[in-house]
């Protein structure tokens, strides 16, 4: 089928590839005219038949209101915008809405896959009305993984962003449950070798996954990782999983302790631990080590 | 290869039967005589031959100590014990010690596989002397699954089964992550399927792994888990792991809070949130809640 | 001076009382006209001098928004409304605006005291403009505690309820580290009498405070907390100072351990301890308890 | 009453003094012959009048055992040794059988107070038996702060170390309440003064406390803690009451997030944090920061 495509970085570009190559008609619009097909937004509208599908593939926030309120001028009533992006699930039923009102329908996909979608397909999780979403099948089988698995209609609306931002929050606490072992193992004489022992577990255990494999990877390039800072950003799904779990009154200990362990891996020097050596001298004349100039 | 093994339980069972798929010859002890192959220890040492290796597969603590204490009498010089079971890693040097005293050599071998194992293979972390580990190699490799991956020589004595604690604290924390993910999304209203939330998420996502794949065969068989009670038991190894992590400074907060979770699981009410309550009552005439009868 | 005050529940009338008891003139509206002092909001303000001072005793979120918005309709310019409700900090530079609007100052009082106030008077941590803080001085001087503390302009209009926020999640934090404690002490049969052990920690101690004061009346009421059930409610301030600290990326783990503590301990049974339950049984055979009916 | 006094640090110097000001003949020893009143162990021994009390002050381990491994040559049937230093609990039952096997008393006393204590009494928790305890009521009168509290008879042996035990991991939680909701306050723009919300505190609040005067004081030192690194060290009971939390299967999720905290603080880069930012790589292509040389 036919499809626009807005934003053509990292993953829309890969993704616009990967739907050529299933034989779809893509039409790709980014603000880069090096990668654009079209010159702008009403360029690619006039370009695509109607009823007119638009995948939006652009950062969360700002750049995908930005997009919506575009199409919602530019489309017509029957059309679909499917979001793509990472946007936080609270966004898509303002979005739903908005386009409702032009008669515009909305589908809302959480996607994930990263560097290795365009080989091995991207999983997308999707919320929206059935009939939107069936609409859509075709460009869905042609991103997703092959096999019987990779995609769900999870719900209504904001259903696959919500699944999205639960399956990066699981890949916080995964990630951690790895990240914890590997430091407890480094940090004892008796294990000579701990990258062994993680390439060991890549079959037969009760641990092995995707994440493993490509923990050895990191380790086959790294042993020890001394290249590294232990540092680590976090993309905003993390907190929004926490959030909901706040709203839902849904105990997440794992995942949050995954999330706070990133905060602080980004500090420089941590203002609560400055308050605890500050009370211990307080109270036990215990020594205090003075800050790094 | 000839071996002697004590212990023919659930996972001693399935092992003797691995074993002698693969051609190798094992003689059973249990002191169940229904599925012994010899009468006693003593009968077990005699129809080995020198130099004898016995597979101690047996609960860890008492019963492992009694099988320590009794073959370090009945074996000989050159013979060499391997500790199968789930022993805490600080007991692996005591018995080779033990053992080392009548020249008789140790190896400690972490297991995983469960139920699984007899037919995928067991994974294996081995810690002990490069010249005992040699020996054992024809069994091992009978044990571990096919292909690269499910075997390391993971250091001296005791880094076996530390190896393998480490492995279940990552799996307790790896099943906490999906755990809450879960739950959340139990929660929400937008997502009608959970299910088949988690059955997508089988391919092409970050964290799609074999425990994924059996809570969607749980999801399968009972889809809200509603025949179960949310408590479960923790056996040792999580527990070790915290200590280990203790004894080394080293902060595990996501495999911690994963096993207090299953602390507080088991309780039939919560000793301190009753002082919560209290306090809460104290100090802001909040209501509290009887005990239940 | 005299002032109008919105709300005349258990918080509310005590702190009329004590307005009045320092010697103001405190006119009080309650919906319930058993107490109050007026028939109605214009009644109120049209009993009031200017420039006026309403200070709004009502829950957080629509009652407070619905006193807003009826304030910014009746009262002139000039005027200034206080919120000492439990107001999340995000409401107050709302209301600010919206009154600002109208020429109406607004200040954010967080208070805390709760059933002791009335007697020991009430800590007030204050957000707003210099100027409207100084003209309701008399107000606060009656309502704090006597002696040097108690007070706080604590920054802008939002700063009040802020640092009331924090001291809550602080406070979840403080009783959830007794609680620990208390439990633990109370599982050990070495001790004896831990209510004994809590009252002597009442002096001489690092941990000595007005909570544990407060635990010690709890257990001289009840021992061991039998009557109790070990179930928490949790007010907005808890979850609020979480969110905040994800929005500032600032880790809270012990107070976010706290609050999760509360949310698991209202569930009758905890859906991702099932998951659990089900993975055990899934790789290990590991038994399964039924949920209780 | 006439006691000894073994080990005359900061500690042990102080509470000499403090007992002699009550009145008590105190003979100390300490190997550093500056403050030691004998010139050795048995040099003391013979000073005191039988049935002698010993009062051990020295650190936990190494330096408790030696003195205990020698008092119970040198000392007398009917004797007692108070073990007043940080021992672990599970000392305690030790060296009371070791003295016990000479018809050796032995109480263990769990002693709170810091720098603080020779002015304002030190808080004391003990453990053993009524008789052994009752002959050393006038020290422990001496010894505690005026007023009905500061001093329990726990229980058994062991109790008044684990008493003490419990009491240093609900600080560590205390401690980590405070600092988490100092660098909340610090890090949001509205709050103008955090040192003044901190003093505030002091009264009429749930959250008042020592330690928050404590950290007044602190923060009156060095208003935003500047000259201080955020690192903080651990004294042993906090490792001990989560391994006593983890033998008696009661989850401490404040307490432990409060001492893993302080294992972070003291990394100067987090290897756990370096294979999360190893993963993001290997998915995402992240990127990543280099380790600073």
């Amino acid at each position: 089928m036919q499809i626009g495509l807005i934003g053509l970085g990292k993953m829309g570009g890969n993704m616009r590839e990967r739907l050529r190559n299933a034989g779809h008609s893509v039409i790709g619009y980014d603000t880069n005219p090096g990668v654009s097909d079209v010159a702008d937004l009403a360029d690619l509208v006039q370009k695509l038949e109607a009823p007119r599908a638009v995948w939006v593939m652009v950062p969360a926030g700002a750049a995908t209101q930005s997009a919506v309120d575009d199409l919602k001028e530019l489309l017509s009533p029957g059309d679909i915008v499917v979001d793509g992006g990472n946007s936080r699930w609270t966004d898509d039923e303002k979005h739903a809405d908005e386009l409702g009102e032009h008669g515009i329908g909305f589908v809302d996909a959480g996607v994930s896959g990263g560097v290795w979608g365009l080989k091995n397909g991207y999983a997308l999780m999707v919320g929206g009305e059935q009939e939107h979403v069936d609409r859509l099948e075709p460009v869905f089988d042609a991103l997703k993984p092959e096999g019987p698995y990779g995609y769900v209609h999870a719900g209504k609306v904001g259903a696959g962003h919500f699944a999205k931002m639960v399956h990066n929050g699981i890949e916080y606490a995964m990630m951690q449950a790895y990240a914890e072992g590997w430091e407890l193992l480094e940090k004892v004489d008796s294990v000579d070798n701990v990258r062994e022992v993680f390439r060991s577990w890549q079959e037969g255990t009760v641990i092995r996954s995707w994440l493993l494999d490509l923990a050895v990877n990191a380790l086959d390039e790294d042993q020890h990782l001394d290249k590294l800072r232990g540092c680590a950003a976090d993309s905003g799904e993390g907190r929004w999983t926490v959030e909901a779990a706040i709203d839902n009154a849904v105990p997440l200990p794992a995942i949050t302790a995954s999330l706070f362990a990133r905060f602080a891996s980004r500090q420089e020097d941590s203002p609560q631990m400055k308050m605890i050596a500050a009370l211990r001298n307080q109270f036990g004349g215990h020594a205090v080590e003075s800050a790094r100039r």
